[in-house]
Parts: structure tokens; sequence; C-alpha cells
């Protein structure tokens, strides 16, 4: 019979969808005490062998979460991992998928993610905080702002996230130019080009958006050449990772003018230190890394694993699942 | 030989334009200090006969507004009048249509509009304000957003602004009802309904947005029974014309709760009285009548009026012209 090790929280929310998708499947627990459960017995994690294992949200606020993660490189048994995460560099998931391990990953994100973007790309073209601030002096004062139609869009990475982001930009009247290895844009980009040919492309983006996993050869990306290419006027947003982007070239490059300005949710350290500059920049829109946290997110998320399962289950092709190429 | 009466600033502008579209279009001008001239000689009102006019957004700040309206109102050569305008309820377009002049006007606030829209909403949803205070703070503090996508939009008049609203919702993912007189959606609204309908579809609304023409049929369509049918948590938007909504019932509704929140760029009296509830209620987000003011607007506007120009020209029937029902 088939084993999985599911954190009990996590779980409990899904039992019955779980229950009614894989009825065969015998589930063990791992609960906020950092014990197993199987048939409502406590057990030793040696008495189990799991194949499967889930990666949910309940874990990131649990400090049992890099235990999760030992438990499954330890694990002989383990098949599959499903997780929520997106970014695959901070934890091992590379150390799973060379162990042999299926791992599939989530894009319950992107649509959170492409909705974050929008709302600050908006507030800083329309100058939302200027209004706020007017409507508190009871000034009724006109004056024009930016449109995003006839705007150009860089989108470095173009999975689901960067896919979320152009289809918008182009529901909003903007051309889009996607960064990615393959040719195919699913039709949402108008251009596409690779990584190599950037220099050629930064200097006709308005807006450009660092969507893209952090791996060898896009760390650092974002560096002095890359930010003296951009446009002057033009907005760098980064929703991806922080070490895409070398902060001390970032400030350089806002201080000298280009890029106009940087909306950033993620940094080299987070959070940054106190006296770090990205706080009081006056051109940085700085956020807590939150460019995900959607009211959709966790039900998106649950949906996908538990498709997952469903197909786990029926032996069909997994979605979303993770090649070595994808993290290293 | 067809003569034209321009306002000079709109005319020196567009002038090689106009002449490559209308070589033997006759242009008399007139200019800011209200001087008639003809093949650059002074001449009195009553030595033209003009047949066609055109309101761009120079008159708008010029004190010879009313005064150009006057001279087409008492004009016996007048044929057609391109305008600025979409809402043609504030001057005297009725007068004009009822005289047998061809009316045509304008749409392309669209866009501007459609995007201040979004920039209003996303910033309430994921309360951009919010994040900006915490940056000036350096607090680093994560929290879930509202999303649009999954949300239900109700668009009160379905014209240009009503689709380029819908088409963005869409892109979104949200469902949109459009309130319109005709059965078509031209693809953009998921349900059309009638303004007899309101009450049954208002409930079912996370967003509910005025873009409909201000006339008998729809002054004060915004009252308590309006209001009352609201949905928990909802969100009214009115970027059309203050008269639609009857602000002390506004005020009283938003003070119950329900709408959550009232995004607001026109109004009964513009600006309103210093003393007046809709500068300071919490739940209120007010913009000095702006949402047109996209940088893109003036060079669409002039696109559109040169294109009908050349219709004109070529006895094509010209776009967007104006019904007498369209305005009473």
């Amino acid at each position: 019979m088939t084993q999985a090790l599911f954190f009990k929280p996590s779980y409990e929310r899904l039992r019955d969808r779980i229950t009614a998708i894989a009825p065969d499947l015998q589930v063990a627990l791992y609960d906020e005490a950092g014990r197993f459960w199987l048939d409502g017995r406590e057990v030793l994690f040696t008495d189990l062998h799991p194949e499967y294992f889930w990666v949910h949200t309940d874990l990131f606020v649990s400090p049992l979460m890099h235990e999760y993660f030992r438990l499954m490189l330890h694990s002989s048994s383990i098949k599959w991992l499903h997780t929520v995460n997106t970014g695959l560099d901070k934890l091992p998931y590379l150390e799973l998928v060379e162990k042999g391990v299926t791992v599939t990953n989530n894009h319950a994100q992107a649509i959170a993610i492409s909705e974050f973007v929008f709302g600050q790309v908006l507030a800083y073209y329309q100058n939302v905080y200027d209004y706020r601030a007017k409507q508190k002096e009871k000034q009724w004062k006109n004056r024009a702002f930016r449109e995003v139609n006839g705007t150009h869009w860089l989108v470095v990475g173009f999975g689901e996230i960067g896919q979320g982001i152009a289809q918008r930009a182009k529901a909003f009247g903007a051309t889009v130019t996607a960064v990615r290895r393959k040719k195919d844009t699913e039709g949402l980009a108008d251009h596409v080009v690779q990584q190599s040919q950037l220099q050629e492309v930064l200097p006709t983006a308005d807006v450009v958006v660092l969507a893209c996993a952090s791996n060898a050869q896009t760390r650092d990306l974002c560096n002095s050449r890359f930010l003296k290419a951009m446009k002057a006027g033009s907005v760098l947003v980064n929703i991806a990772r922080g070490d895409l982007v070398v902060e001390a070239h970032l400030k350089a490059a806002l201080d000298a003018g280009k890029p106009e300005y940087a909306i950033l949710d993620v940094f080299n350290h987070e959070p940054p230190a106190q006296d770090s500059w990205v706080w009081t920049h006056p051109r940085v829109s700085l956020t807590p890394h939150t460019s995900n946290a959607g009211t959709g997110m966790r039900s998106r998320s649950e949906t996908n694993f538990l498709d997952n399962l469903a197909r786990m289950v029926a032996g069909q092709p997994l979605h979303n699942r993770v090649a070595r190429s994808d993290i290293v």
C-alpha cells in the first residue's frame, strides 16, 4: 500500500478531498510537535516507508520545515515531493532531484504576483500616494498620469509568473518582450529573446520585470552593465530573488537617474539591515517579500497539489515537474 | 469650398496633418483673443460660413469655450462638430443635435480611465499606502492582500470606457456583468443585464463601476436602494458623473459598512465644499475629476478627430456619431 507522510495541519484541512482522490493511500502524519502517527498510533519515522511528501504553506510558519526536508533527504522510500514553492534555490530541492525524487512545484503564485506587479507599477505611474496626500490637504488639483498603454515591457523569465504579467500587460496595451530559453511564448509576448541579447533590448524597455529563477546563469544579472543599458524613465521590478540584483550597482544607477524607479519585493538579505539604503531611497518601493501573498494563493496551491495527486494515482504525467536545469 | 472654424491653438498643432487629409478645406481660425481670421486677414463671424467645428482640450482651458458653443448654436452653416468630450451632459450638445448638427464624440479617454480604475482598485485591494508607511517606518511585515482574480465586476454603462474596464478585469481573472441597453457585449462581458435588473445583480458584485452617461434614466441611480443591495466588502467606483450618486445616501451607506469603500473621481459639486464629508471619510478615495488625464489622451483624441475628418472628406460614415438618445 502506497504511504504518504504529510504535515498534519496541511492534511487536516484537505482530508476529505485527499481521501476522495486517493482512497487507497495510507497517510502517515507528522504533527506540530514533531511526532509521527499512523492509524491513530504514534510511531517512529523508521517504522514508516513513505513515498509521497508535500510541502505546503503551514510548514513555512512552523519550526519543523527544515526537519521535514531532512526526513526527505534521509528517506529511502521517497518517490515524489509536491511543494508550494516556485523558487527552488533556498531549500535542498537540488539534492532531492539529484537523489532521484520526482519534484513537482507550484505556480499558484503567478496570479498573486502578477496582480502585485500591476498594483505597484500603476501606483507609481499614477502616483496614487500623491492623490491621497492631496485629499488629506483638501486640495483639488488636476494633473496628468503616465499610461501603461503603449509602453514596452521586458519580462526576464517567462514561466507562469512572467506569462501572467505579460497577459495583463497586453490587456493594458503594452508590448512585451520575453527573455527565456524556449522560443515559444504561448502567444503572450510580442518578441522572445535569449539572455545573451539583453543588452540590445534593455534600452527599449519602459518596465523591466525580473521574474526568473536564481541560478548560476542569473545571479548578479542586474549589475551596472545591465542597469546602464536601461532607458531613461524606466522602472525596474524585482519579484523573483534578491541575488539577481547587485544592490550597490542599483543604488548607483538610481542615484544617476536610470532606472527612474525600482519596485523591490526581494533583497540580498531579508529583511534588509536597518541602515540599508533600500529603506530610504526616494525612488525605491520596498515591500516585504509579499508579492505572492494574494488571498487566493492557498486555495489555488491546494488545488494544484490535489490535481497532481489525482494524476499520480491515475498514473498520468504530473504537472510542473522540476528538472535539474530548472534549479542550477 | 467647405469651410471650418477651428480654435487656433488646436489647429496649429495639427496644421500639417489637417492639410494632408483635407487639402481643399478652407480653415478659418478663432484665436485666443476671440478674433476671427481667414486667409491671414481678420474677419467678422458674419463673414464666415463654417460647416465643420472642433472642440478640443485647448478650449477647456480657455475662457472662450462657452463663446465657441454660442457661435455654433447661432451658426446657420454648421453641419458637423467633433468634440473631445465623452460625457455630453454639461454643454449644449443636445441643442446642437436637435438643431440637426452631426455631433461626433471621442473615446480616447477609455484607455486612461480604465487604467485609472485599476490603479485605484489595486491600490485599495493591496493597500499600497500601508506598504509605503511600513517602508518609512522600516517595518518588514508580511500580510495578505486581496486579489481581483475571481471577483465579480458590475459595469454600469458599457460604452468604450466600460468595455475598456471589462477587458482589463477579464485579463485579471474577474467575471464581468455589463449593464446596458444593447444585449451585445463585444465578447467582453460574461453577462449583460438591463438597468431594470440592477437590484438582482448588485448583491453579487465585488466591484461596481459607474461608467454610464448622466441622463434622466441614470441621475440619482446610485441611491439608498441601490447601495443597500450592494455586497459586504464591495467597492463602488464612480468615474462617470457626480449626479449618478446621491451623496448623502452614499455617506449613510459607507457609515453602515456597505459598500466597504468608494473610489470617487466625480462629485455633485466640483470641487466639493471644503467641509464636505467626501474629503475626510476614511473609506473614500477622492481624486479631482482626473481619471481621463492619461498622458496618451491628447494624441489619441487628435487621431480620432483626424480619422473622422478623413472620413468626412471621403464621404464615409463617421465614427462615434452621437444620437439624441445618448444624451437625454
